[in-house]
């Protein structure tokens, strides 16, 4: 069981590989096909967090040496508070200290955060080197991974400083995440629940038909692959056809919106990515629906899949609703200081506007709380 | 009199418009033609230091206002020494208090320090946003203001952390190197009299026809505008061919190598960057007559011009000869451990090599201490 997905971009084309027990075989992933070799030089540097460097750095490095590559490595502090500039200067002095070269590679194994980091870093050292994706969370291997955003936190706002910087492989084994802790699988499943609804209908009633979805236990290793494939494909196609977000990418910020206001203003500690993503579909939905702009009946389904994943549709306690509406000014997504929205028009289909009226968002806020 | 040289990238293309006088139409020239708009946006933020500032600051401000922008601005200490990520958090902060937006520009107003961090800046916040060089010493005008190159140095070595970010637009206006001091002037010279020896033998026969080279003073504004425009015109050519330095691009860095070490291994304050790229041409000019590549007499026509110039082609004083060939080892251009060397074969022409003995260069550097 095994599927490559490629990425199409202008520039840059690369694929994304999905295979069980595919850890082992990095190095000579890395290696590319004799046909078409990748040509990653010959150092390496790891990027990865302590807990799952303890866990698969071993059988990274393994892999790695016995492909050929010299392998260096980092271990940087997991979770949003450590995804700052000075994470990335740890990078660069670990990428000074052991020479590495225009020509070598930096590989991040974590999930988002340390690939958002080690993919910043590669786009910053020596004006940017070669990048490799080992996602080992589901949310970074259905979304972080792919699409070439990376950057970290400004002390005011998530992932205001950053670069587009495409890697040259992302290599997802599912099979890691069997050691993913269950909240966070959950979370990466609000962003598979957001591809259903804003592009893939067949994913969408995949997960409709799972019984349970709320750990991964309950998904065969068939359903698994489904979904990850699905996802990625997704999210490949997207990314292909509009690299900078100038239109159709701006799709993949459904629930995002208010989800990114409310994991800012909750200090990044209340909820975690994938759970504000999920309350922030819950209001995309509803804003949809009372402007008339989807039904009530979809609406009802992508909140039961929601509810089914275990995932939050309320907004956390305390929350004051003026202090999101001031929040999502700020946002770096606004445009000539307008809000942008992404909604749904029905399964498998969203679109983008900017005229939601104020009092249409007050009041679906209200209704969360 | 004016110049406008097209750059043509792949993704990218932008002018470089030689005007005299043109600061005070700044605003004017962002807003491009009515039958090609630049889209800088509505929000502005200048980068400048607090010298250009004072001089500069207040007719760039009034242009833009007046062309219909909403101005901040930021002042930067210049010198190599404070190009940092420090330096660049100061704009990151600038950005958000404003609220730059994905479709705001910043501006740089100053010499290549200036243009290099304000670039960086551009480059990383919110993942990207528009850039325009306004530069306003001699060698950033010819060199460090077109192509892209943005970056800081890490304490342990220059330009290391960086990007590539091309320019909407460069607007230069020659009446502002009257306020450069003269040190200065020479040091952009040094990198007109390298065009004319790896590309344009023309320019080079104009440099020789010129009775005094050390101060601006000397040159007509007929003179100036040709040796901007020749010097633009051969860099806008061989970026367009190769932006990321994968071949051609690399003849750039002529001089540089050695150039670079220099610099470094006296802390960037005994030589700046101009006087260690003339020494490194002198350097590289001998090796290449070592090495039979161009002749004796061509070597001289060089070293005479960087004579005429008022530019160094001795190493400083003390410089251990040792260490600059450790050095050159740990430049970010080094692949596969193999120093790569610009040798010029006639006036005009250059080729890049990775094959200079060892022993030739240890000569050559001893020639000139």
């Amino acid at each position: 069981m095994q599927s490559v997905i490629d990425v199409n971009l202008p520039q840059n084309r690369y694929e994304i590989a999905i295979v069980p027990g595919s850890l082992d075989n990095l190095g000579t992933w890395m290696n590319g096909k004799e046909s078409k070799p990748l040509h990653l030089g010959e150092k390496v540097l790891l990027v990865s967090n302590p807990a799952i460097f303890k866990r698969y750095g071993e059988r990274a490095i393994k892999s790695l040496t016995n492909a050929g590559f010299e392998v260096f490595s980092v271990n940087l502090s997991a979770g949003e508070q450590y995804k700052t500039l000075n994470s990335i200067v740890k990078i660069y002095n670990t990428a000074l200290e052991n020479r590495l070269e225009r020509t070598s590679t930096i590989v991040a194994l974590g999930g988002g955060v340390i690939g958002d980091m080690a993919g910043f870093a590669a786009a910053t050292w020596l004006r940017g080197i070669n990048f490799v994706q080992v996602p080992t969370s589901l949310l970074a291997m259905v979304d972080a991974a792919i699409g070439g955003k990376t950057g970290v936190n400004h002390p005011k706002g998530k992932n205001l400083i950053g670069a587009f910087h495409q890697p040259k492989l992302v290599l997802i084994d599912p099979q890691v995440l069997k050691t993913l802790p269950p909240r966070e699988f959950r979370a990466g499943m609000a962003e598979v629940i957001k591809y259903g609804v804003i592009w893939d209908a067949d994913l969408f009633a995949k997960l409709e038909e799972c019984e349970k979805l709320d750990q991964l236990r309950y998904l065969s290793e068939e359903m698994l692959q489904t979904i990850l494939t699905h996802s990625c494909q997704a999210k490949a196609i997207v990314v292909g056809k509009d690299e900078k977000e100038s239109g159709l990418r701006a799709l993949l910020n459904y629930g995002h919106t208010i989800g990114h206001a409310v994991e800012s203003l909750t200090g990044y500690k209340v909820v975690n990515h994938g759970e504000a993503v999920a309350i922030g579909m819950v209001a995309a939905g509803q804003i949809a629906v009372d402007l008339r702009m989807w039904s009530k009946e979809a609406t009802e389904r992508q909140n039961e899949l929601i509810k089914k994943t275990g995932l939050p549709s309320k907004l956390p306690e305390g929350l004051d609703i003026g202090e999101i509406i001031d929040s999502l000014q700020s946002d770096k997504k606004v445009k000539s200081g307008k809000v942008r929205f992404v909604l749904p028009r029905r399964i498998g289909e969203a679109t983008v506007t900017d005229q939601v009226p104020p009092d249409v968002l007050r009041q679906v806020l209200l209704q969360m709380q």
